[in-house]
């Protein structure tokens, strides 16, 4: 009967900064960071459990206090009773009604419910030896829906209409399983667009990931229309007009900026505006989505729960729905996600890229085609090459298309000697630069 | 020329959950507490700033760690610079981008910077030698302005427009100034609702508070429907028929259950219906106040930021703007939900009680009616008489009606000996007691 022994946490930063690789419009200068969590257990050693947050530097050391706030909720508990009913456990971490105060769920407190709930996941499926997708596709409809924390969704789906459509989303499910084994699942490339990158620069890169294989690539826009005009003829140029290109404010704009400057850009036919304005401004998503139609509106990666989601399906404010791995309370959360998702009629394209998020978020697209959506169409997750060689299991992309996870786990977890290379402040990695602190910015 | 040396933080908690004061049906037990910040300088004792972040107990470890982290953006800070410009200093605090990506302006990371911005608002008000409001209303229009965040909110209200509603609303300050200095602001109380109390305790508390002048009182709603209406059945024929009675369900309803349960309480006639559903759940919110009407929705103590409340505006969700002094980033972002308030036209009667919360927003409401709104009619300030004894100047109600306070500063300085005597876990006031964790709750 393994318990789990200890909550290990490991503050863990790359100075991506020190770049101008991942810079957007409203985050001119991240440093990508976990903020890791590993369950130890007393079974065998390959018997651990690893999840982290994903950050961008400063505060990752509150975001690891969090997570380590939570280890009384989880040592000392049993690991078979614990794996199985993690619908149980994670309603419970979620409605702590002290925990809630600091959100409700939203920020540092619902982000670390995720990270150890993710982290349980991994453990689950290392424990049944299947990678995290394939454990999710053999549960059955009624145990998927018990995963679900169906408060404050009644109104827009009930545990009956859930069961329903993941009964419908079953069938074929084998061949379809059998397909993603054998082709993988569509990526997209944001390695060309940062807005940090010259116009060569650009250049070279569109050139290079059209040659790799992608169908679509991103670019990021709104620090000068004047640049983001320029950008984009350069890009239609080299990728041709037909193309897929994505762009992405980052939140950058207030409903009426974004409505005149995303008119100004629809010229260049984007596959599709990211990130228009403040993430849980469900009104003004809807008013900008209704006023540049038909460039379609996508959103997710700062969407903290299953209900702001559900709002901005309400309000037809969404026609991309970007789910994160680690930014909700875990796999639990987002399965919640995809179900909305699917009842809307609305296509997925995770949000990936960070540090991990690649690794961690390609298990809930397999198992969305193979399960709940069985499609696609139009449907691609997001892939940066980056940081990938500090996991254990990197995810990987060929010819355009993530390949499916085969080692059993979720992928999530790190490699010990880049824990603790890249050790904030202690280590080696951060020897040699200067310790970021607000007042301290690249 | 001061400088702020050092930024000292306390983790200081009361073990209010040995008691039923303060239960509720989200929140059966909670232990009430501050995540609590000094701001010392080298210029002469008495000038240091204090704040806080309110929570109920378990994670107020990290709202500490989370505050003491923005020590770098504070630590060495030129105090007259500082107090001269504390509109661009919140703004640089909120916009941080890193610190940002763990929010946006919500949840730990934000209430950490409102902690801060309020502990400089202290540092200002004690330089002058003023109490907060009255420091806030020597302020001109401009430069209140200069206070507010206008960014995601110019679909709502601009820069001019704000200046064109306090031009207005200084007509008449010094009028309004002397009345409240005399007669103070009227108070409502929570005191007899919790709902741990029985039907007798209850009955006995109502008759007090009517005593002791109060015009409104609140019952916390949402255990049982039985429950419910058997209390409020108590309640009015002890209060009468037109006695102001407001109930609170502090969210723990979805949309269908929510108009359901309100609908067998209405004929009570309710003064407003708190907290029916999901704080981010503007939908929801607006569909139940269109179901209930005209029972009146208030909400707010959970509105993590300006943006929420402006669509809780927008869609028509909301009839009383609940604000917290502490849940936002601080004075700054509470300016701008005045503003807000008094655009649309509708009534702020602030959340208080918990630990400090009486004194803290008390100087908001005295500076919205002198120099904002120029009302009272139909506004209260929540009062719940419990833990005002850990404060040096305690705010004090007489005849139902807080009274102006006047000691320099923003009223939130804890007494040195109750943060000794509360501070978690090795303070005296828990040596007797079980350290509450997520595995040890009461």
């Amino acid at each position: 009967m393994p318990r789990v022994l200890a909550l290990e946490t490991h503050d863990v930063r790359f100075p991506t900064s020190l770049t101008l690789a991942c810079s957007d419009a409203m985050n001119p200068a991240p440093d990508y960071a976990a903020a890791y969590a590993v369950l130890r257990t007393d079974g065998p050693d390959e018997l651990a459990g690893h999840g982290f947050a994903f950050t961008i530097g400063r505060f990752n050391d509150v975001q690891v206090a969090a997570i380590a706030a939570l280890a009384p909720a989880i040592v000392g508990a049993d690991v078979d009773e614990l794996v199985a009913d993690l619908g149980g456990f994670s309603r419970r971490l979620v409605g702590d009604s002290q925990l809630r105060w600091l959100g409700p769920e939203t920020g540092i407190a619902h982000m670390a419910v995720g990270a150890i709930v993710n982290a349980c996941w991994d453990l689950k499926a290392r424990r049944a030896g299947l990678p995290l997708w394939r454990l999710l596709c053999d549960l059955t409809p009624a145990e998927l829906v018990a995963l679900v924390d169906f408060r404050y969704l009644e109104d827009a789906i009930t545990p009956a209409e859930a069961l329903d459509l993941l009964e419908r989303g079953a069938e074929g499910k084998a061949a379809r399983i059998l397909e993603l084994t054998a082709g993988g699942y569509p990526a997209y490339s944001t390695a060309p667009g940062w807005l940090g990158y010259t116009d060569d620069h650009l250049a070279g890169l569109l050139r290079q990931v059209i040659g790799e294989g992608f169908g679509q690539v991103k670019l990021k826009v709104g620090g000068s229309v004047q640049d983001d005009v320029r950008r984009l003829a350069l890009a239609r140029e080299i990728c041709g007009p037909d193309y897929l290109i994505a762009i992405d404010a980052n939140q950058v704009w207030g409903t009426g900026e974004a409505i005149r400057w995303i008119r100004q850009l629809a010229e260049f036919n984007p596959a599709w505006m990211e990130e228009p304005t403040f993430p849980d401004d469900i009104l003004a998503m809807a008013q900008i989505r209704r006023a540049v139609a038909p460039v379609p509106i996508a959103a997710g990666e700062h969407v903290a729960n299953r209900v702001v989601f559900k709002q901005l399906l309400q309000a037809g404010a969404l026609d991309v729905m970007q789910i994160d791995a680690t930014r909700v309370a875990g796999v639990n959360e987002n399965v919640a996600n995809l179900l909305l998702a699917a009842k809307a009629g609305i296509r997925v394209c995770p949000h990936a890229g960070g540090v991990g998020l690649c690794e961690a978020v390609q298990h809930l697209s397999f198992f969305d085609y193979a399960c709940v959506s069985g499609t696609m169409d139009d449907r691609v997750i997001e892939w940066i090459d980056h940081l990938h060689e500090h996991f254990v299991s990197p995810a990987v992309v060929r010819d355009g298309r993530y390949i499916a996870p085969t080692a059993a786990g979720n992928s999530m977890e790190m490699r010990a000697d880049s824990i603790r290379e890249y050790s904030y402040p202690d280590g080696p990695a951060w020897a040699g630069n200067a310790v970021r602190t607000l007042g301290n910015q690249p």
